[in-house]
């Protein structure tokens, strides 16, 4: 996810998000996030295209924690205000990934303002069995769903080598699936979970850090897509793979004793699933290769941690 | 409240909001909405200000449906990203609202971009007992809590004769008070509700709309402000109670028979309660003075529909 600072609510004790307990054996978990034309979506982006990811990169953030999605609003300031063909592609998109993950949107508010879409969803999970990022644990293996470093490939404008595989790069881009069903398979299963949209380094950093633990990947391990893995040479590929972002996969830690049954949960699903590590009592993030060479990223590599 | 569009979600057949069951006898609403510098609030108010205001503008939402309030997040954007004095001192304003009304509210999601703050909160309504806009019928009273008109005299930058109501007539921009117990003593006795942030006329007018009725208001009889009528001409003042908006009062209508029942059980709480005037089977909005000639706002007012 996004960055989510302490600011003031610290104060108040909050966890973030803080389940409620809904009375019937359930709890209620809300996450928001905003997404900024030039920051978070281009200029010019395909308003079909924002709000479709609007609502999937929330649906992720709830995935991450196990939740059912239940239902979801939109706000968004746009420079003309309540109305026109933006707003119309862009209900459009929205109701097309509403539709497409079972979640109900009421009406989008709209207010003017400089262009950008904030969008809140609800989701409900069993009393106690949400998934967070703090349970993490020596000898854990460490797992993602799908593959990475696919958006960073769209975002870097590598064109493919075979143009059919253009529209299905910008797909991974434009219209990333959360991994909702994942999430609530690995209920009860896996120790920590998160979803990988600042890159896997990153927001495995966030796991090890609630957790209180390291990690060791094995770089060769990482799930690549044909497309990926052909366009671009194995450690260039291996640092989009690892930081560049926007990606709306799982990353998550399961015990040894339970990673059969997660995998087998998991294979049945879009994206499968792939091991690329184990979770270390040394702190710290240790990138290897097969042979077990430090991988290091270019220096300065964008969002790597 | 601010526009809502039927943009997408219209297709879905979603009310707004929308209720969710909650399996204890209680139904869940979620609203949102997002505050613009420039266009909500000016450039240069406080942070915590701004704070305050975005978690209030939303429990205003809340109490029109006679909602208990339980949760709220808040997801900003601000130029200079995740942190800094601007965010912590949101961040206590928003805290300060939070305990004030006793709502939890989890860790400021935060990204860059032009300084916008979007909140979402979620409250509770036992089973089939909110508050709506459509059930006005003729002859039933209008009231509103409060007083009308505060806010719209502080942004005219109007001074108060007296210095000493400065600070008072600021609050009641900067730092409205949500009706909060208004709206959750009015269920079961009013037949609609809405709060009048964009206004009386306009939002009573949606009243209006969404039951098929219309209204008569006596101006003479709008609460006003020791400050607005000590001010400002009459005339001025109803205009300003009229359509300036930023209130952030509670205007509901109610059958005859529970008209005792509901203005004691307002009187009691703060703002208090005042019947301005009667819902009509003739369609419009007619604003009289009190000797029953018509009430004309000045030309092209602001907002005045």
């Amino acid at each position: 996810m996004r960055g989510a600072t302490d600011t003031g609510a610290e104060a108040l004790g909050a966890a973030f998000p803080e389940p409620l307990d809904c009375g019937d054996g359930r709890q209620l978990v809300v996450v928001i996030d905003t997404l900024v034309e030039g920051v978070h979506f281009a200029a010019g982006t395909a308003p079909a295209d924002v709000g479709f990811k609007a609502l999937a990169v929330n649906l992720s953030d709830l995935a991450a924690m196990g939740a059912d999605p239940r239902s979801a609003r939109a706000s968004v300031c746009h420079p003309g205000g309540g109305e026109g063909p933006w707003l119309d592609a862009f209900g459009e998109g929205l109701g097309a990934a509403a539709a497409r993950f079972g979640v109900d949107v009421g009406p989008v508010v709209t207010t003017r303002g400089p262009l950008c879409v904030t969008v809140e969803a609800l989701g409900s999970i069993p009393e106690g069995r949400a998934l967070t990022r703090a349970g993490a644990a020596p000898g854990d293996s460490i797992a993602v769903t799908g593959t990475l470093g696919d958006a960073g490939l769209a975002l870097a404008g590598v064109a493919p080598a075979a143009p059919d595989d253009g529209p299905w790069l910008q797909a991974r881009l434009a219209r990333p699936e959360p991994r909702v069903e994942a999430g609530i398979a690995l209920r009860g299963l896996a120790s920590a979970a998160i979803d990988v949209s600042d890159g896997l380094a990153a927001d495995l950093g966030h796991i090890l850090g609630a957790s209180g633990v390291g990690a060791r990947l094995d770089v060769e391990k990482l799930p690549l897509s044909r497309v990926l893995a052909g366009n671009l040479p194995p450690e260039r590929a291996w640092e989009l793979a690892l930081a560049s972002g926007d990606d709306y996969e799982l990353c998550f830690t399961v015990p040894p004793h339970r990673l059969a049954e997660a995998a087998q949960r998991l294979r049945a699903l879009p994206g499968g699933v792939t091991v690329i590590g184990i979770v270390t009592a040394a702190l710290g993030l240790q990138c290897l290769r097969g042979d077990g060479r430090a991988f290091q990223p270019a220096p300065g590599y964008r969002h790597f941690s």
